[in-house]
């Protein structure tokens, strides 16, 4: 199976990062986890863009805040899918980031998640890799269904909730 | 080849959704185009996403303007990979689609590109069948070639045109 | 008298929807809550919504957050009056629940209240009952007057207080 | 039947409102138009709105740009359903109408539609209406009915206008 | 003199209002303050604000959140000049009540300042006041130059401060 | 009577300032009309402000766009009151120009109106004025008597304009 | 004279661009244009940028819009200042650009202008070279004063505009 | 060498100015610091700001929040380098303060940095230095290297860290 690249652009972003490992742990979907920095280490994050598909990933997730050109800056060295997380930092809610990932040019798209929606990243990268392995979709069935079985069951008791 | 599903909200979306298929075409990547809207035909959008993968699609472009749900109403019935393109309509500038895309919670994810990105969407779809397709990998290898080549010789020319 | 329904789409949402429970008890009118989720449990949401008229409901309130897509999707498989509760989750203010719940495509409309306007909500559909039922209209009335004589209650010992 | 009022604040917002007026035509609902100013004519639109259920009316709608207080000034006024359209005026794209709308306090709530959706504002009330008229309610489902067909003749004819 | 009235919609708003009574009781400018509500107490607001003028006051400071209209319809009722105070409530950042307050038509203004600066809407009064009354502007000015001399003052002693 | 000071940054504020011009006029008030700019004539516009009370003006309106100080350098440089016109210019929707305006720093207040919003500034201006003047202030009153006919006209004519 | 690099992300950019131009050929300062793109041209962008100080560039000012990372691409690998311009394009007010351009993480500043600011990007450049250069320092002063001398002219002539 | 000039608007702002004085004592570059406030001490402002350049300045650092001048006021009277650092301060995110700062009419350049980046800000002083002084430049080369070091090296330990 092809792996997962999980990049971040500071470890302060490791909790944030740390729902996409979780997800992808419980697929036993295999990755890696880096972290690169699209302004301060920009020759290694192209390195690592340039050459993941030749060893062996199938997709990269990359998280980072602010003017959040990580995403970006793997997408322009790659042509595996990005996606990208905007990570929530400092005070403007993460519009900052969202906006920086998202707006991306004509030609090099990045499939952008929520603010700080790392679980969905690793989802979405599950999904990517399930397009032509069966087995993995059906996986993802199976955790749907869970997920509605346990809102189903929350259902069921909201009114001692009250 | 697995099929992309190219969906819109309304036909007005069309001219923001020709790009996408213009993509898909330059690529020989086949393809169905539909006209669903999450909540005029709620029905017919959950059965088409429900089915999507049994009917031999890969992936499903969504495009939708305002309160956009027609990404997420495709993801909730589909484990499929769902790209959301937000389409600009009304005087918010989009941010009100592109919110109402982005924004998913846990579990359910739709990978978002820019506002009436939707070039972008066809080739986040054709990444995707590329993980596992070589000779589409190697086509996309070459676009961006040529994206990069087309940069270089505006580059040689700009003083021609001050 | 009609029920109301009040959906919230994660048992997360009650500490903002329990306002709108307090305020149909005390004006007695007939309610049953829900956890259901647009995206988690979509043919359970839309199976309610299509049921809701025959089942005895007045009204449907939905609480969602983020792309909050559940009052949508209960618009689009019924013609009750829906009101949706944009509720505040993650950082930017409720402004994603906002738009995605307000700004609805002409055909399918949504109520919208405040970000996390809960007793509103529930006053709506109140108001909604008693256009057909004066006694609930007198008790409307009586509220209304009982808040403005608070007010004015707090105005004369406003001094007090500096 | 009750009637449906539908005020503007200004006659400037007369291209708006006339798509509820033309929703309320086409269900054959009782309605009455008015120009009041919630800050121009601040006594004859309280007086309207005091009024207006012992007149004969079921729900209001109000129509209003920028700091958009008409919807709120009569719901001060009347326990009757209010329903807000903020009208686009100016650059923020509706925002200032769209917050001054719907931001409203506990106890006086105003059901608001999106940005300039008028239709959608007088099939709210129409809804409300039809809580307890099975027939109007018969005629909401016909509507409904007849966009989602009109959708899905579209969708066939979708390839045609590529 | 004439006196300012200072009023607001709740009085959890007292701690921001507070800031405007210290600098009139500073200025020892006479004032009233006064609790009223623009949606709950519609027309003890709009009496206090049409008597304004005829019982000595001489401007009028109104404090709000949310869809903050309590200055709009004072402004409605009276042509003093009348000053509003966006107050923050909720999470919008106050962004809701400034532009209910700023945005006013064309006819009926409000002297809009900064989200919670009610100590220069006090400051705004008085100096409205000291058009006419030299004595007024004096103080005036000696507080500017009491304020220009404590900047003079940290700037003086600010190395200490690292 | 105390002059009124008409301030623009650029004369390309000159259609919006119109506004403000044409309302002074009409009521009679004196009024100076000037271009300067906080930037590229900060001494001239301190030089302006610092006199301005001694060379017979009641209060200052200034008209700026994008990081708009005029207003606030006025203001930093007189006690006179300092209305603040926010002109929109550029694609923000005039929100650079109206922050920049409204959210100044305790002790040195603006009166802020609504974006381009310049009839409103020299209302407010005559509202000032006419605190100390009764003949100003009966003006007022008559013109407000005025507009609320107007609408009342209008809305006896609204069925016709559909 | 150090040169000063002018880049745009894609000659769309020029009319854009084009003013940051004329400064610096009113000012006499030596420069180079190109079209370069973060994404597309990545290496090209980045050795551009490692060469730029021994290449005789003082600074370098990039030009680009949507997710704009061009200016942070830049900074990432020279230590020469970056000027970044956020261009407008699409319909978010250019408010996406400035972001992407203006939060940059710690380490890795770009001077960011106005949306769209390309004359000031050049006028900021030559104001660095003039920090060590009393000739061009003595030509902005001049420029300052003829700016400055413009605005005073208009200001004689604003009333024959009335 | 020239010195650099830090002045923040109130000394409320220390905290984050702090930041950009130990960049400058980490470079060794000389440096003073000041309280002035555009609003309360606008002559010792702009007198700083005339007299900066033969006082041996090579760039003034200015710090402020909500509507931020203080950078804006430096630049009006001076040609040196200006950057501007937007103080977070309220509850708009900053959002006030940045575009109070950035959105400069043309002439007038301030080079503005993040929202609190006061790092940054003394960082691109120190670029603007090294313009003309290689000492300066590899300082500055060296620093890149070390936090692109500092990254690789969190890089190898992250795993540690899950």
């Amino acid at each position: 199976m092809k792996k997962i690249a999980v990049i971040m652009g500071s470890d302060s972003d490791l909790p944030v990062v740390k729902k996409a490992i979780d997800v992808l742990e419980s697929f036993s979907v295999p990755y890696e986890v880096h972290v690169y920095s699209a302004h301060r280490t920009p020759n290694e994050a192209a390195d690592f863009a340039r050459n993941a598909r030749k060893n062996g990933f199938g997709a990269i997730i990359a998280a980072a805040g602010m003017a959040a050109h990580l995403a970006g800056a793997f997408a322009a060295n790659t042509t595996l899918p990005v996606v990208g997380i905007p990570v929530l930092s400092g005070n403007l809610g993460g519009l900052d980031a969202l906006l920086s990932t998202v707006q991306m040019p004509t030609g090099i798209p990045v499939a952008t998640v929520a603010v700080n929606g790392a679980a969905n990243a690793a989802l979405l990268c599950i999904e990517m890799l399930a397009i032509s392995d069966d087995t993995l979709a059906k996986k993802l069935e199976e955790k749907r269904a869970a997920d509605s079985a346990a809102v189903l069951e929350k259902d069921k008791h909201i009114l001692e909730k009250l």
